[in-house]
């Protein structure tokens, strides 16, 4: 959709709710439809191709307005996490469709999703324990609990610790920064010995620092032969998984308990938006579901109650941007949008390694570049200095957390990024090295800003 | 606004974005201004009577892009909570504005707000305890930590007990269905006598069920006595607060560790927006702030991290969303929108009254009346299934959780309500009635559908 087409339609949109605010009082406050029937009105699977926004428009009417607002926003989400997760070939057991009992959920964040999953965790752990040794108390059993992730996992893994009051150990990487299964083994071992309780392993896949990939094939193994929760937080790089190229990464998913990846970060679609999926949603629904009279609906019997999955009690209609970007887009246009990123990645990734000033510190998979002049901390944060006071571009730095090295990150995100947009930015970080190296100098390469 | 000018309006605004996303490459990507800078560009409060949208408009341009996205959002964010706390005149503790360690916070939900409240509790608590016994555990306190509320406050009060896994202990009310300072200081003699550690209470104002409102006064005085965290859940009836005549519901207020409403159950902003306020903030953000190095912005020591105070890492501008609503209307266009709603409520209430079939159960004291027909369970089940299934008005069934008896609530909440709509409304649940009562009679009171 061009500018222009976005005018267009924005347009008809506003037209759309203000007929309908007008006409409030000839519509039916509660809907006629049965629960479950969106899945009756649209496909099983997402587009090949791209839709007109024409056909998605008039599925407002058709599709929405017939359950607005529930069951559609329920029925409507249920089949959108089943489009996603065949679009990036997640095992039947996560999906509603394989009627077993897994199935997805829109969560509003990662750390959310994952501190629900700890949650769940934490109670199947607490209720195995006290099967097993009936004298252990609640508060004994948390004390001795432990969960395990990789140092350079994200922030809300060890988050979700604080908030829970259960004990995160971190575990050392390899060099390339991934989690190994013997790591995570000998760290299980450990812990056994001194009568600790391992209970769940957050496995990444793209590390927010350097997008690394843990071992989740090995951890996957693990965590079965150990009985633990396995979780997989792909926030970021789980987009990717819609190309079949890319989608080895995701070898080792059928070991999870749940998984995540945020539409809302690489997938076009706004945020807040995280979609999670489970293998046993009862682990969820049992521990954390709450009723109260206030809250009974009529149609709830026949359908999901999506409140008993996260926080809140109130909930977003968030499947709807997934409906209208999968099939304005269609799988074919986001595995474009997708590829072309880590095209311009690359194209980044050269222009770094063929300016023998920098360094290019991490193997690229995806749309995040690491890099760094070759001199010192100092000099590398003088020219993002110098890059984002111009403020033609964006930069961050960061470090790995195991050891100190300061690097900047580069990040391929722009719906509409070119690769004239990747020269330029290489042109603004070559100007702002000149500044920094040799600011006095005049000439071709020394050019400065 | 009305129809045409949403019409109008809305569509300027698609063009404003469309021109933005057009232009985009001309755009700084990061900012010039300062944080704090918007507290420079706007007034100290809400204005008193409404402004026309072109002034709300301009000041997109003016203030919101020069900081675009942050710290626009997050300068913003305090100026709102600032201003919705002057408007319900909140002691200065817990404003920005006072400088001092207090303020407030938009959260996605009341639940989440709870959650983070009794979290930031249970950390303080745990200190605490740790500090004056040093030989207990952390396990061993956190089984003898107990919290209360009303056994009528919302779902999300209990919810938070199973998702931190610590005691809720919910109390009896008194036969208004307001919880008693006395039944709280019993509950924590009782509870301190068994060894155990009381540490949190959450006060209701407005209850879900039935809008009854606990004596926050006498909570207070009890929390404050025996060194408990106080919270309360204004989340409906915070909203009718900037009413000075309603505003005496919140003496007690005073004695609040933390305090929510929320913006989207009844100041006309769309869900989700919860507003949270902390007397000292320094309770949730030392225990929960995680700051790995690509969190970091060269900004941040001016300013406020927002990120510490909640569950996710990234948030939404929902302050923009506030700083509309509360300049279209006004203080005043907002107090005249609350009286108009409690005023059709008592409209409701009459008519309720002067039917010798109907009975009104609870106080009317804002925009909630529980009423029912004087007559068997069975019969109220009907009359409701008859009026839902017409689809002309939506009511819901609930019972109050300390007796057992069946009733119906009838809540105003749209914003073009007006009388007719309450007669509407009353005429629909009398034929109802007439349906179940007497089915068969032809005449003027047991007309039917």
């Amino acid at each position: 959709m061009d500018t222009e087409e976005f005018r267009l339609y924005g347009k008809q949109m506003v037209d759309f709710m203000a007929d309908y605010m007008h006409n409030i009082r000839n519509h039916r406050v509660l809907p006629q439809i049965s629960p479950g029937y969106v899945r009756d009105l649209v496909p099983e699977q997402a587009p090949e191709e791209g839709e007109p926004w024409e056909e998605v428009f008039k599925d407002i009417q058709r599709v929405v307005l017939p359950g607005s607002a529930s069951p559609a926003s329920t029925d409507l989400e249920m089949v959108m996490l089943d489009w996603l997760g065949k679009m990036v070939q997640l095992p039947q057991e996560f999906l509603f469709s394989s009627n077993g009992p897994g199935g997805g959920v829109v969560q509003s964040s990662a750390s959310e999703s994952t501190l629900m999953a700890l949650l769940s965790a934490r109670e199947k752990a607490i209720s195995y324990v006290q099967s097993i040794k009936k004298d252990l108390s609640q508060g004994i059993i948390l004390e001795k609990m432990v969960y395990y992730s990789s140092i350079e996992a994200h922030c809300s893994v060890e988050k979700a610790g604080l908030l829970s009051g259960l004990t995160c150990r971190l575990l050392p990487t390899d060099a390339a920064f991934s989690l190994q299964g013997d790591i995570l083994q000998a760290a299980i071992d450990e812990d056994r010995t001194q009568g600790k309780i391992p209970f769940f392993v957050v496995g990444t896949l793209g590390t927010t620092n350097s997008c690394a990939f843990d071992n989740i094939e090995k951890l996957g193994e693990v965590c079965k032969k150990e009985n633990l929760w396995f979780h997989i937080d792909a926030a970021y790089a789980g987009a990717a998984f819609i190309c079949p190229e890319f989608r080895y990464l995701l070898n080792g998913v059928e070991y999870a308990d749940s998984f995540l990846l945020c539409p809302a970060k690489w997938l076009l679609t706004n945020h807040d938006c995280c979609a999670m999926w489970v293998k046993d949603r009862e682990n969820i629904l049992k521990p954390f579901s709450i009723m109260h009279a206030y809250l009974k609906e009529d149609l709830e019997v026949e359908t999901l109650n999506y409140r008993h999955w996260g926080i809140p009690c109130g909930r977003k209609f968030r499947s709807l941007k997934m409906w209208f970007v999968f099939r304005l887009f269609g799988v074919r246009g986001l595995q474009t949008y997708i590829r072309k990123h880590v095209r311009l990645a690359h194209e980044f990734e050269n222009l770094a390694r063929n300016d023998n000033r920098f360094e290019v510190l991490f193997p690229v998979v995806l749309g995040v570049v690491c890099f760094r002049l070759k001199g010192s901390e100092v000099q590398n944060e003088e020219m993002l200095r110098v890059i984002n006071k111009r403020g033609k571009i964006a930069l961050k730095s960061s470090r790995m957390r195991s050891h100190n090295l300061y690097f900047i990150r580069f990040v391929v995100c722009g719906k509409d990024t070119e690769s004239e947009d990747i020269v330029f930015s290489w042109r603004e970080i070559s100007l702002a090295a000149n500044n920094v190296l040799n600011p006095k100098v005049v000439g071709d390469k020394s050019e400065t800003f």
